[in-house]
C-alpha cells in the first residue's frame, strides 16, 4: 500500500502514516493530494487538528477540494525536539527553523531562550532538519521529531519542547472510497465527518445543529472557515457521534439538507480509541 | 494617541491604525500587546479574520490572554503585490517571502509562476520587505503592500496578486475600557463579541446557542479554539448583533451563564458599515 503524506522524511505525518497503517507501507512524500485521487497513492494521512494549536484550517480547505473520504482517525502524541548539527552549543543557535504549528507549540520554551533567537516559519518540520544538515549551519537549530534527528544524523539538544505535555495531532486516513457500512464497528465507536453551508439568514446556525440535538446525535467538532468569494459567510465542518448506517443520523442529515445550500458528506469511521468521550 | 499594532513599519495593520484612527497618531509597532495594558499604548489594532484565509486564530488566543476589550472593527480591503529591489525582473525571481495569510490568500498566483519559485513562510509582509531591501537580494521577492514597496523604495512587479478581489481583513481596535453605553449607536448598528466554554456534555453547543436563537439575537461569527490542557475541548468566540444594554442580549447572556464554565466579555462596539448583513 502506498501512503501520501505532506513534508519531507521524518515528518510527523510519515510517522502517524507507519502507526495508521503499520510498517509494511510505502509512504510517499507529496505536496498536494492530486496523487491519491488519481491513484498513484492509496490513501493519505493528513493532520486536521492539534491540542494546543488548534485545527490546521488549510486541511480543511483540502477535504473540501479533493473527492476523497475519512476512512479513519488517530491521534498521535507529538514531542518537539531541538535540533542541531553534531557539536552545536545552546548558546550558539541564533535562529531556530520549524513550521508554525510547532513554534506555535512551543511558544513559551522559544520565549525563554531570550531575544537573542529569532524564530523562523518554514514549510516543515523534518524539512527544516534536512536544510539545516545541508547547509552545516551552526548557529541554527530546528524544531522536529526524534525520528528525524535520527534519520538525518543531527543532535538533540532538548527534548520535549512542547509547552504543555498534552500535546496531539490528530491524523485522518483518506482514501478514494468511503468505508463500507459492514466494516463499522457499533455507531457509539463511530464518527462522521460533513461540511455544509446554508442560507444566511437570522438563527441559521441553531436551526442546523437542531438536526442533530433534537435526535440525540452528540457533535464532537465544528469548525467554521470562510466561504469563498462571499465575505463573512462561512462553511461549518462538523463531526458527530454516529455513522451513517443509523436511522437517527440519516433524519439528521436530512433534515440538515432542507436548510443547507452546499452539503459534503466525507464518511463514517471508527473513532481513535482516545477520542471517545470527545464533545462539543 | 499611541496606537500599536504587530508588524513592522508598512504592516497592514498600521495601515488599518490609520484608517480607523485617522492620521494625527503615533503608530507604534509592537511584538506583544502588553504596553496597551500597561499603558504605554492607548490602543491595540488587531487583524482577526480575512474574508479568504479564515480567521487569524492567533489572535483570538490573543483576546483571551490579555485584558482589554473590542471597541471598534474595521475591514480592510487588502492587495497584496509582488515588490523586488529595483531593476529585478520577474524571472530572476526564486523564493518569495511573506506571512502565511498573505501566502494563502496568493496561492492560485504563486502557483502560476512555477516550480522553479520557493515560496518562503516569514514573520510579516512588509518585515519581508524591509530585509529583502537590507540585504539587497537579486532574487528574491516578498509579499506586501503598495505603502510596504514606497517605504522601502522598493518596485511592485505585480499589484493585486490575492486569488480573489474579494479580500477584506477584518481589523479589531483595542482599549482598556470599554466602549459606554452612551457612546454606543443603535442596537442595530452594534456587534459583541464573547467567549465561553461549558461543562462538556452532549448538546452543550446547541443549548448554549438556544440562549441567543430563543431571544432572536443573531449571530454573526462563532468560532472554536482548543481548551489548553484538556485536549478535544473548546472554547467558543461568539460575535452577536446587539449590545450588552439591551434587555434581550442580558437575558441571553445570563442564561449562557447557566451553562458555562468560563465566560469572557470583550465588549460591544460599531459594526463596520460594509459589515452590516453579516450571520452565521
Amino acid at each position: 500500500m502506498r501512503v501520501a503524506y505532506q513534508g519531507e522524511p521524518g515528518a510527523y505525518s510519515e510517522a502517524a502514516a507507519f502507526a495508521f497503517e503499520g510498517h509494511d507501507i510505502i509512504t510517499v512524500p507529496v505536496t498536494t493530494f492530486d496523487g491519491v485521487e488519481s491513484g498513484a497513492c492509496d490513501r493519505a494521512v493528513v493532520p486536521v487538528e492539534n491540542s494546543l494549536a488548534g485545527s490546521i484550517h488549510r486541511n480543511y480547505d483540502l477535504l473540501l477540494t479533493h473527492k476523497l473520504y475519512i476512512i479513519g482517525e488517530h491521534n498521535h502524541r507529538v514531542s518537539h525536539c531541538l535540533i542541531v548539527n553534531p557539536g552545536v552549543r545552546l548558546e550558539d543557535v541564533r535562529r531556530i527553523y520549524s513550521h508554525p504549528q510547532a513554534l506555535a507549540q512551543c511558544e513559551g520554551s522559544l520565549r525563554a531562550l531570550g531575544s537573542q533567537v529569532q524564530v523562523i516559519a518554514s514549510q516543515d518540520t523534518a524539512g527544516s532538519a534536512r536544510i539545516l544538515r545541508d547547509e552545516g549551519w551552526r548557529d541554527v537549530a530546528a524544531l522536529a521529531s526524534e525520528h528525524a534527528a535520527e534519520l538525518y544524523g543531527l543532535e538533540i539538544l532538548w527534548r520535549g519542547m512542547e509547552d504543555d505535555s498534552s500535546n496531539y495531532t490528530r491524523f485522518l486516513s483518506l482514501a478514494r472510497e468511503p468505508l463500507p457500512l459492514e466494516m463499522l464497528p457499533e455507531p457509539a465507536e463511530c464518527k462522521t465527518s460533513i461540511a455544509f453551508a446554508g442560507q444566511n439568514e437570522p438563527g441559521l446556525l441553531y436551526r442546523c445543529l437542531s438536526a442533530f440535538a433534537l435526535r440525540n446525535v452528540d457533535l464532537c467538532k465544528i469548525e467554521s472557515r470562510p466561504l469563498r468569494s462571499v465575505p463573512w459567510q462561512y462553511i461549518f465542518y462538523i463531526d458527530f457521534a454516529g455513522h451513517v448506517g443509523e436511522l437517527r443520523c440519516q433524519r439528521a442529515l436530512d433534515h440538515l439538507g432542507e436548510m443547507t445550500m452546499l452539503y459534503r458528506m466525507f464518511g463514517s469511521y471508527p473513532r481513535s480509541a482516545d477520542n471517545l468521550k470527545t464533545r462539543a
